[in-house]
């Protein structure tokens, strides 16, 4: 019988509800691919992976059409039949050795997708495909013949393209280092792992099942890495770390300093951060039970200071205007050149930057948020060491980047410490006793329910004291302090108002807020809020507030419609208290979202999804980029928004929330300040 | 007035004799380029790198039809001017400011011809193309501007498309290093090495001349490096050395049992050979006054046992049957990853194989000698350790491999050393007396014009007294005993032969030939031909005889037109030698060429022709490769030429040269040798 004359039969797939007619003998696992549903597939129909399961719905559907209620599928043979019951499901199928053979309905359970969707907890709780560039298939490879002279790679090849239609291929001199003996254990028989569909990363004899990634955020503060399940797009494990270059310099214009102040300041600036990476690498492996020649690819995001000391490129030029870039695109380079202890033939992605001062992070938390999708107008805020700030309307986008400072995580603030168990993230001051509470990572108690001391039973008493304060803490007692009317717009804390955790020096002129006592310290010794601290915070907000501020002006935008906040502010911030704060323009409480660690969130996307590198790469040249650090406008907004929140902008979401303004005038510092906070 | 309307002249280019009309105004170099013929330009025409001057053939050509005997190029400008008598050549032009006005002549000399032709000394002295795939352009990138975010390999991928029309380029991470400081130094003028025309190895800021490539042979005995510049193709230094795998096995299967018998047996071979490549790296480029970071390619061809090693891959497979290949292909990998000191970015290019047991150093020996090119029968032999032989004619090609041993590279043979100074490589035996006569390598007077002792005057003494001998010398003393009557055919000393030089046991069973006294001996004892010399040249010289037999058989050949003997023997071998020995079947001898380390031209052809890679694939692949080991034609033909010259071919051009043959069996014990030598 020729291929024309086949009979045609009806074939629907559930849940997607496609739908088609298929040529007679098709396999389940074919005919759903030629209608456009991927079943997982990592053997190739020899019935070894058992990934390809689906489930034959019987009975008559003669509303799709389906009018047989007799089987329609082959029969199952005794391979399938043993394999089922192993499986503990007898009454299902292998696509792959399933033939359609009359209409049929059948139901492909999610774990039997490819390109699987996994949920990733975020504002909108979006899902991301998995279509990942790392890909492990099955193949027999034909045994070497006297006289044939193709040698094991030719043979490799061919059996890759016959098998599995791959063509092209190029192979890492570690794989083909494996391959001679990976044929010689599995009997002709491998598992290679490829890299975009075109380079052998790895073979392994016989039937193996495991390629794992690692999406990693390298922030100039901290640095936090994912482990992924490169097929099923699982979380496995993740791990964060400071980034030991803090101790060359805390912010981005001290370590690029730190570069070009000695000889070797980049490569111990480099060195330090590749050591943190395999160190991360190490412990998120371990956490997953894995070894790192496990992990395939490793996708890295950062501000651009931080990905051209990651790639050993000096940031000097980042320190100067016109603050060019060495490289604006992508780039995928052996893990192995950077120094990363990952498999040997691993490939590093590092995604776009959008110019000089924004960065691949930016990009990673557009690829995750998408405010380009809506068309409502959106500030997207990540907070780290530097600030980038995206406006996005419908149709356009505006980027900025503002100096920030460590201050938003812990940094530059006499008790500030990153979010760990311990900080405080949560503060509430009373506004009649304007005596505080707080509550710290670890403890899902607030401070007030605490028993402490040597009578109090151990259950009643906090898993971990007061260690310090982080960047939602920070943001919460500095807008509380606000509320309470302990301090004044201007910053400085009120002299008329009394509380029991304000301390006044003798001359009534200089203050400090105990949050914590030193009972509740993790030190033995109070843990306080100083005038300084919230100077420091005052420059950082004032900064953000007025990158945002200049990119509406730019935009020509007056109201914003949401507010995204990403970033490691401990874990999430609370929009009333960065309202307050004047953190952010006005915009309704409830569209304030806090998203944590957005640009990490991106970094996967990008890991497990190809086609959002693309993505990313056509955003990053998108991004129209204003340059604060040369624009009028950006200083006059700065200083007025030194004030708490802001000295003239109305907040009409804070109407009956704020106290009311006592006349004070912009702090006497802040002019030498605002220079060195603008680079 | 727009470019179709512009007039066109007449121009002519000599010494290609190419001409044609070209549009009034064009540049001389540009108008060439469209006539085919490529003046150098390294500077795209800024006046620069002064490689593409010309001379002006002033008069009139009227049978050539040039009739205006009017200056007819664009008048030179100052710079030009400036320029020319700095060279002092005020008469000549630059060709990328000349511009043609009228009909002219125009002779480009060879220095300013880009593909320049260097002439490779050998049996056919065939000219070699310069077409590296290394090459190096100047180029001016724009200025980085605030508000521009292309990033500086942005730019200057936009400067490298404008000023040279080079597209989808990447850049290696070591140049991207590089990339800003050389901005920056060359303020915004860079010189861009590229490889293969898409892949940028270097960047060094200004115009910057001098890229250089080596081509090496790494034999299982010797390595030879050839440094070249890939520019004008010259060769500027070279360099040999012994490989330092012979310490841990002579021939290919001891070296392949070595990485079988121990854990770390690869690592040590593979190490071995990497440091000798790097010391050879070091000294070809001292010798010619450069720097490792000059070098951007390095051409590679062995056999395939040295480049499995290599490459760091176990060359378990080719120990047995069905000697299969992990790569038969040509390969380009980051040097680096090979533990190759040259430039960070350099490329490693390693030419294909054949077979399993014929190597990249075969391809490059028929690269260099390219006898498919010819209409008669060649018989091609690559004498090493193993000996690769090709026998081709009008559109085929046949391949075999013999494994030889090391006698013929001094191995195996008691006095043996390689060709070095004071290794003896050339031997008379006078018929008369019976008595040898010597030349070694580094002294012309034959060892019978030296003068010894304390009386002779210091310039009759030879600067080298006797160290060993090498592969020539093995072959022309044991041609010439036979000659002399010394040697009965089976390969015995003959008991009836009467010699001062043949000592004789006491029974006169076994004798041993002195062919340097003591007095001529540089380690003062005399140095001897044992019968167990001549029995190891005996199973080499029958392992290589039968390869081309056996070749010949499959072939249906029964005469050779040409034999092209290729290897490390010495310097050169002389063909009656080789003939009056048995090492090749009978061929007239003014037909017999010995060509040197053809397979070290070969890479060095690659190394200089990027066109010449392609070639080489073709062929690897054309060639129709036969078994030796399971052959049992082999096995007779070997047994039959363990006699000297062959126990039954005729060697009708040998006529009249050989001593009559005495009736003799074949030596008793070599049955049992030739299992040994056929692996």
């Amino acid at each position: 019988m020729t291929e024309e004359r086949k009979p045609l039969h009806t074939l629907i797939l559930m849940p997607s509800g496609r739908r088609g007619r298929v040529p007679h003998g098709i396999t389940v696992l074919e005919a759903a691919r030629q209608l456009g549903v991927e079943i997982e597939s990592i053997c190739g129909g020899r019935q070894t992976c058992q990934k390809c399961r689906v489930r034959v719905e019987n009975g008559r559907f003669d509303k799709l059409g389906i009018t047989s209620a007799e089987a329609s599928l082959s029969p199952r043979d005794e391979k399938e039949i043993a394999l089922l019951e192993k499986l503990g499901t007898p009454e299902m199928r292998l696509s792959c050795n399933a033939r359609v053979e009359g209409d049929v309905l059948i139901t492909v359970p999610e774990e039997s997708r490819a390109h699987k969707q996994i949920i990733r907890k975020s504002a909108n709780e979006r899902a991301i495909e998995v279509i990942p560039t790392v890909r492990q298939v099955y193949v027999e490879v034909d045994e070497a013949q006297l006289g044939e002279h193709r040698g094991d790679w030719g043979r490799l090849q061919d059996a890759l393209t016959e098998q599995w239609q791959l063509e092209d291929l190029s192979i890492d001199l570690h794989a083909l280092r494996a391959l001679q003996p990976a044929l010689r254990q599995g009997k002709r028989a491998v598992t290679v792992t490829l890299w975009d569909g075109r380079r052998v990363l790895d073979v392994q004899p016989g039937y193996r099942e495991g390629a794992y990634g690692l999406a990693v955020d390298v922030g100039s503060t901290t640095i936090a890495a994912y482990l992924c399940d490169l097929r099923t797009g699982e979380l496995l494990s993740s791990a964060s770390a400071m980034n030991p270059q803090v101790s060359y310099g805390e912010d981005l214009m001290s370590r690029i300093s730190f570069t070009t102040s000695r000889r070797d300041g980049l490569e111990i600036l480099h060195t330090a951060v590749i050591g943190a990476l395999n160190d991360l690498i190490g412990e998120t492996v371990r956490q997953a039970g894995l070894r790192r020649r496990q992990v395939y690819e490793i996708v890295l995001v950062g501000n651009t200071t931080m990905t051209h000391i990651l790639l050993g490129i000096n940031p000097e030029e980042l320190g100067g205007a016109p603050f060019a870039l060495a490289n604006r695109d992508s780039m995928d380079i052996p893990a192995r050149d950077l120094g990363l202890r990952l498999n040997p033939a691993a490939n590093a992605h590092i995604l776009p930057a959008e110019a000089g001062h924004v960065g691949a992070d930016n990009v990673a938390v557009l690829l995750a948020e998408q405010p380009y999708l809506q068309d409502e107008i959106i500030l997207t805020v990540d907070v780290g060491t530097n600030a980038e700030i995206v406006l996005s309307g419908e149709g356009w986008l505006y980027s900025a980047s503002s100096p920030t400072g460590p201050a938003f995580e812990g940094g530059q603030i006499s008790a500030g410490m990153r979010a760990a168990p311990g900080a405080i993230e949560r503060v509430r001051i009373d506004p009649q006793s304007k005596q505080p509470r707080f509550r710290v990572i670890g403890e899902e108690r607030w401070s007030d329910e605490w028993q402490l001391g040597l009578e109090a039973p151990p259950e009643a008493q906090p898993k971990h004291l007061a260690a310090g304060i982080c960047g939602s803490g920070i943001i919460e007692v500095v807008a509380e302090l606000l509320l309470s009317g302990l301090l004044l717009p201007d910053g400085r804390f009120n002299p008329a108002a009394e509380s029991p955790a304000l301390q006044w020096d003798a001359e009534r002129r200089k203050a400090a807020f105990i949050l914590a006592t030193a009972e509740q310290s993790a030190s033995g010794k109070p843990l306080l809020i100083t005038q300084e601290d919230i100077r420091n915070i005052q420059l950082a907000k004032a900064a953000l507030y007025a990158g945002a501020k200049l990119l509406m002006m730019r935009a020509g935008v007056e109201r914003l419609d949401r507010v995204i906040l990403a970033g490691a502010f401990g874990s999430y911030i609370d929009p009333k208290h960065a309202l307050v704060l004047g953190l952010i323009p006005d915009c309704a409480l409830e569209q304030i979202h806090a998203v944590g660690n957005a640009a990490g969130d991106g970094a996967r996307i990008a890991l497990l999804n190809r086609e959002r590198r693309a993505e990313a790469t056509t955003i990053a040249r998108r991004v129209r980029y204003i340059e604060t650090a040369v624009d009028p406008d950006f200083q006059e907004q700065f200083v007025l928004a030194m004030h708490i929140p802001h000295k003239s902008d109305p907040f009409p979401h804070l109407k009956g929330v704020l106290p009311k303004e006592s006349p004070s005038p912009v702090p006497r510092n802040t002019r030498r300040r605002r220079r060195a906070a603008t680079r």
